[in-house]
């Protein structure tokens, strides 16, 4: 097993990523390919790592924006980390490329270089949001903004794969997001979509909102990727907002202080609950490649995970049964 | 002033009614339409109303599920709680109707008697989302799942008044909800809206996501009514989410239980923050009269709200301020 990592992607790159390649090739025993601008990487890499774990850096002799706006050729040849990253991952050298790099750029140069999956129409960004009980899988998140139904029902199977070999469910629930848990609800694309969907033999329980999602009846929650998009943002400015709140008014008065440290243990849960970085990482479902893209922000700590939750992924087979399921579809 | 309030709306009706109607009539010193089935009103009123204060029953004659699907006909026709309710409207023996019942039914039936106000192609759901600082417009929720980039340029300037005439502000700041603050990002119909409202001479910021929305960036937030729908049912269930889990956890220990207990001035702040029945009510923007429709829910205090808000509607002349603007868009 080699993982590739993007010693650029994050924001306060590269020495989250260094410190994360050392852990995980001592924790993980197996070789880390650090894709970056050597001369950045080489002395900090030495430092960082005495005992000389499997970390190898491999050069990407460019530095690049995400921000540029690329080109179909360039997106192509490009020679920035995350374009030697999914260079590594096409020849072989390495089994799945983690980056904390900008999503949609990572989608557009994976797609680019590694293709899709046979009968895949439109790959997806997907997301493990915190719900009742444990994780729902939601995608897409932003990678297609206006849908055909079916391409809703495309992220529905590959989302289900999704559940089944990362979360280990076995018939994973299917909820078609909605404005109204009825049949019969929705706009033009979900009213399309629902018979499909009830065709597909997925284990489809209908529509759901909010409630539902949240309340974990689904596993999978299904949505073109502007609604999924607003449906992600939106959820993570409600726990901003409420937990910003809550913090000021907690420091507001020596007695709310006092009650804060005694209530410590309740709100460490609620944010390791609602913490991104527990599960690193947001699969590019349906390109022909295992390519994870966890937040800009990330810490080592969430790169490690990440690169953990990466793994497993190869280890389970995630590619080999997205290919097996939605091949010819 | 008389207020026209449906004694039949609430899930618990009509005792939070019967209750709201005496309270609000002695506080506002105006008259209550008390609107609903006589036999199950008159006792119960005279023993809650031991003072006289100005409320009088209106006897509807049908009661009427909501989950009734009702044709065209029969929502001019039906002589249920609401529909009486928007008679009472529409004939001028009441100035406003406030009623906790079906916000769907209430606008089927609405737009059924009292038709369009002049120009407006289609009406909306609006609520004040709760926001860092203040209140935001939201709509439409769900009157609407399919529209035209000319639709939610109405919404904006229907918006746009509501912020003026109730929340007073100046020249409220409208955001085009979408999966990118960026001008560019969006689907179609954000990318067909987008330059509308630029030529509006409304004080269009662009687009928002949650963050901007939730940090209290726009007055007015703009979307089709199933992206608004989606945002509202999944930012009440991520509130409900955050709240249960503080709750339990709290709850866990004796330690975090005395925590809880000290710091319970925050939660009250919290609570208050999030709580819909501070302002009572959505008003059914668009259609020819003044209606408010609150929680089922809705409790006493919730319907007395509601009826605060819409008699400040009433003297702020919201309808007559709608109308100007909207006649001949």
């Amino acid at each position: 097993m080699r993982i590739i990592l993007d010693a650029m992607g994050s924001d306060n790159h590269p020495q989250p990523e260094i410190q994360a390649a050392v852990q995980a090739a001592k924790e993980f025993r197996c070789e880390i390919l650090l894709v970056g601008d050597e001369n950045q990487l080489a002395d900090k890499l030495a430092q960082a790592n005495p005992q000389n774990a499997a970390v190898r850096i491999v050069h990407a002799p460019e530095v690049f924006e995400m921000t540029t706006k690329l080109s179909g050729s360039m997106l192509r040849k490009v020679q920035n980390s995350m374009g030697v990253c999914m260079d590594l991952l096409k020849s072989g050298e390495g089994d799945v490329v983690v980056t904390a790099g900008n999503t949609g750029g990572a989608m557009a140069i994976g797609l680019a270089r590694l293709g899709r999956l046979k009968g895949v129409k439109r790959p997806a960004l997907s997301a493990l949001f915190p719900v009742r009980g444990g994780h729902c899988v939601v995608l897409d998140l932003g990678a297609n903004t206006d849908c055909r139904p079916e391409y809703l029902v495309q992220f529905a199977q590959m989302g289900s794969v999704y559940a089944r070999q990362m979360l280990k469910i076995d018939r994973p629930r299917v909820g078609l997001v909605s404005n109204g848990e009825e049949a019969g609800k929705g706009n033009d694309l979900v009213k399309a979509t629902y018979p499909l969907l009830q065709a597909t033999g997925l284990n489809f329980i209908g529509n759901i909102e909010g409630k539902e999602l949240f309340g974990g009846e689904a596993d999978v929650a299904v949505a073109d990727g502007f609604t999924g998009n607003v449906l992600l943002k939106a959820s993570e400015a409600v726990a901003k907002f409420m937990t910003d709140i809550l913090k000021e008014e907690l420091m507001a008065t020596a007695r709310t202080k006092v009650g804060a440290l005694l209530a410590k243990p309740a709100f460490d849960t609620l944010k390791r609950t609602l913490d991104p970085d527990e599960v690193g990482g947001v699969p590019l479902l349906g390109i022909n490649g295992l390519v994870f893209v966890g937040h800009g922000r990330s810490d080592a700590r969430a790169l490690v995970n990440g690169m953990r939750w990466a793994k497993q992924a190869v280890e389970g087979d995630l590619l080999g049964a997205l290919r097996a399921v939605m091949e010819g579809k």
